[in-house]
């Protein structure tokens, strides 16, 4: 290997704790399987978690363990004697070229104090006295508490001065680059510094209500591939329903060992990788834009990467497809109810629900361009009724936004609520409604957040105040649903776990119908 | 070991995704560690997944991994050929008695259709002219599509009649036991077939409102220990965490193999396999009710088997401390905030949020004696204000109810509403406002779903549709709240992820103060 390779060496730390749960494995298995050489982890051995010794609840043969995942594994028995010793480690690791390295160091933790070797030295407080004798013991006693010798000092600052070296040589090398490959030079810097090439929303497709209906994911994988042909950055796949999901980047190849120019990264059954993984891939810091696809339900196996993608201020891009009991056929395990709720609740988070084509393409246009927290696109698996006239994709922005409304200057009788494929739905029965004469207005409530963030005057010209006569549909959990309905309003939700059977005996069961949602509306002007 | 060992054997069938998935890790490394030896993994190793060959994503060398977890491992190369080397796998899986074994069996999807070897084979449909020729190759074209051959029927009906054969001599046995020791048989059969001893709930604590004040984990510890007296099959652990979640059962030891009687399960760091184990011990059928603990936070990853405990009716026992900012130092990342939002969505489950150690124990006597579905007690990290006067064990099973009011036979002209630690602040908000001659009530709406189950006239009684002035307080994410404090009240949760620092300074940055509680009532007054 050259020299330039190891300034480009990746480290990781972990612990025990982090050696038991189940996302280590799966992230583990996935860097042999990729071959990721540049990898090295350092697996801090003290045998000691908060509860006590790991001889509790551990007792795997670890280096084994990532041996039959693939890896190039080393220990180190004697740091605490022989520093040198992981440094050799580090070198060898540095040196491999064909499988990520696992350096196992057994370290005795809380060494020279009283805590030496046991749980309490993991997460108990070391006292003042204790903190004395143990610097004591190794003639520290003289110094400040956070005192660096300056030997150490100095070679930090050599490193600091060779690593400006290298940075200058860097940038002369690019200067030249750019100067001889003008445009392959934008590209590049766009791919390592972030960036949106200018107007690329314009390439979204767009839809007429005439237009062939499809699956919203069948919309997804349109506006997805289009955006992958104008951003070189975006890359992403799916947790083994990369088919399902219609989330796979036709032109652009799948990233295994042998082609890493691919762009489909094929992450196997692993959704809570997958999501840590594309955390990893924006927070890097490049002009890289992560995907990560699978079914709406399984967002629960990676529901705490997704809530650390916004606590991180992470633009990944989450593709959930089969978002409601509308999925048929695979029955109560599949179907997600309470997901889209869940998902709403998390801080920063967009979750967007389209309801058609240019929806859809609404969604993709603010979630790209999110570059500073995450979105989900909820998508349906089930063919929508119709693409409609009133839906846009430039006001998909302001979370919730008139589709349609037949009062004109005046005020609507009634508000049905929609997102996703229960919007057409809305429409349907408001056609029916305004037969009846009634004023009737359907607003599409594609991102709660957005929505919210609009100012009082916007949210009360979407949804006047005085309109008590609302009424919320959508495939999934009654919960929150009452602060855009008001509380003499109708929510429309699921309350129990979905069933399996067709998609329309599903709707029909659960109450999704035209006929069901005009007739709770008519209720309304009885009361 | 002997013959009757064999009768408890207990399968379980992998395929290549369940393989990739974290859970599968944690649990197998738990099976190991804990000598599991009637556990029999088969993997039937087909090399296909849904979007294709494992070789997109899986290049483990699967046996190696499960020695090194500490599992006796067969691999079966011929069953296609020679369905004996499967059955001569099984009988040394059943000899072994020291370990879990793990069996690969090597197989040919689809075997002799169109599909054959292919990830079609996985989840396609095979066409009626396929399916014909594929039983043309086997000479099974004349017999009907679910036919059983003669043989086949005779040699299963004689395991049915030996079946109740050994039945009837263990329901003998049985007997026999019962009528020398009847004291002991009881607690035998209860272990056995379930059920709750007469008055279990009369044993747990009560307190005053002059006893010490704790947090609602430290209340927990009490409920949970009394519980465990009185009910011998009560068992379960934590993830890690029983010290802070305090959930050790101090009299009762460790579950591991020297000492299979402990009631205390070690999960290690893996909350994943933890509510799955749960899940399986309480499906399995005895009288052992499982609790799992971990932090509030943590149960993201865990939701989709927490999920599945409300999808299987399965009464597992969530004990989920540190459940708000209030936790303090451990900063964001450690904090709950969309948490409790998340799990009320799930259908079926019961989300206690106990305000203080007489809410603990009633949350307590729903949770045990709820067989047929999940609860989580959320409990505080930080100590509480007060024991309430108003607050009731007995009351908690109405999900809500009327802690303290100070306008008699009139209604109130304001109503807070609060759960958990900030049920508390209501209460001395409360009382400063009744200072002031305002009509107060506080309500606690522990439990939700349990309160939405009231009949409406119940529900009317607690909160009278003619207040509209409400408040409600809870340190968590706002969404859903404003089904019970109506258009016109105010919600005061957090919207933003939580902070480090000291509890008291948390709580104060978030408005979860008496004074600011005041202050948001107040102006209710002046509008």
């Amino acid at each position: 290997m050259d020299g330039a390779l190891v300034y480009f060496a990746r480290y990781c730390i972990m612990g025990d704790g982090c050696a038991m749960e189940g996302i280590s494995h799966e992230a583990a298995s996935l860097a042999a399987h990729w071959k990721l050489n540049k990898l090295t982890l350092i697996y801090d051995d003290n045998h000691n978690t908060i509860d006590g010794p790991t001889s509790l609840a551990f007792s795997e043969d670890i280096s084994m363990r990532f041996q039959a995942l693939g890896w190039n594994t080393i220990t180190v028995d004697d740091i605490h004697e022989n520093i040198w010793s992981f440094k050799s480690a580090l070198l060898r690791a540095q040196m491999e070229t064909g499988r990520p390295t696992f350096i196992r160091v057994k370290t005795l933790i809380g060494k020279l104090s009283q805590k030496e070797g046991t749980s309490r030295a993991h997460h108990g407080v070391f006292d003042d006295d204790d903190l004395k004798k143990m610097r004591g013991k190794v003639n520290w006693s003289e110094r400040e508490p956070f005192h660096v010798i300056p030997m150490i000092y100095r070679e930090m600052q050599m490193q600091a001065e060779e690593g400006e070296i290298q940075e200058m040589k860097w940038y002369s090398t690019l200067a030249y680059y750019e100067n001889k490959y003008p445009q392959e030079a934008l590209e590049f810097k766009i791919l390592l510094y972030g960036g949106l090439p200018p107007g690329w929303e314009s390439s979204l497709p767009r839809w007429s209500a005439t237009d062939p209906v499809d699956a919203t994911r069948g919309y997804s994988e349109k506006c997805l591939n289009q955006v992958a042909r104008v951003i070189p950055g975006l890359v992403g796949g799916s947790a083994d329903l990369a088919g399902s999901n219609k989330t796979y980047l036709h032109e652009y190849g799948d990233f295994l060992p042998e082609t890493r120019w691919g762009r489909n990264i094929r992450y196997g059954v692993r959704e809570h990788a997958m999501a840590g993984i594309s955390n990893g891939i924006v927070l890097h810091g490049s002009g890289l834009i992560p995907f990560a696809a699978t079914f709406l339900i399984f967002s629960d196996y990676m529901k705490n990467s997704i809530r650390l993608s916004a606590l991180s201020h992470a633009g990944v891009v989450y593709i959930l497809t089969h978002d409601s009991i509308g999925l048929g056929e695979d029955g109560p395990t599949h179907q997600p109810v309470e997901q889209l709720c869940g998902l709403r609740a998390v801080p920063r988070l967009l979750v967007f629900r389209p309801g058609d084509g240019n929806e859809t393409a609404g969604a993709y246009r603010v979630a790209v361009a999110t570059r500073d927290g995450p979105s989900v696109i909820a998508l349906s698996r089930q063919k929508l009724a119709a693409n409609l006239e009133g839906t846009s994709a430039e006001d998909v922005a302001r979370g919730g936004y008139i589709v349609s409304d037949n009062s004109g200057q005046e005020t609507p009788e009634l508000i049905l609520i929609g997102t996703g494929s229960e919007l057409c739905l809305c429409d349907a029965s408001a056609r029916e409604l305004r037969k009846e004469g009634r004023l009737v207005r359907v607003v599409s409530l594609v991102c709660w957040r957005l929505f919210d963030r609009q100012p009082k005057g916007y949210r009360d010209q979407v949804l006047p105040p005085d309109v008590r006569k609302r009424v919320s549909v959508e495939a999934g959990s009654p919960v929150g649903w009452r602060e855009y309905v008001g509380t003499e309003g109708v929510v429309i939700g699921v309350e129990e776990f979905g069933t399996s059977g067709a998609y329309l005996d599903t709707f029909e069961k659960y109450g999704f119908t035209e006929e069901n949602i005009t007739r709770i509306a008519r209720s309304l002007f009885s009361e």
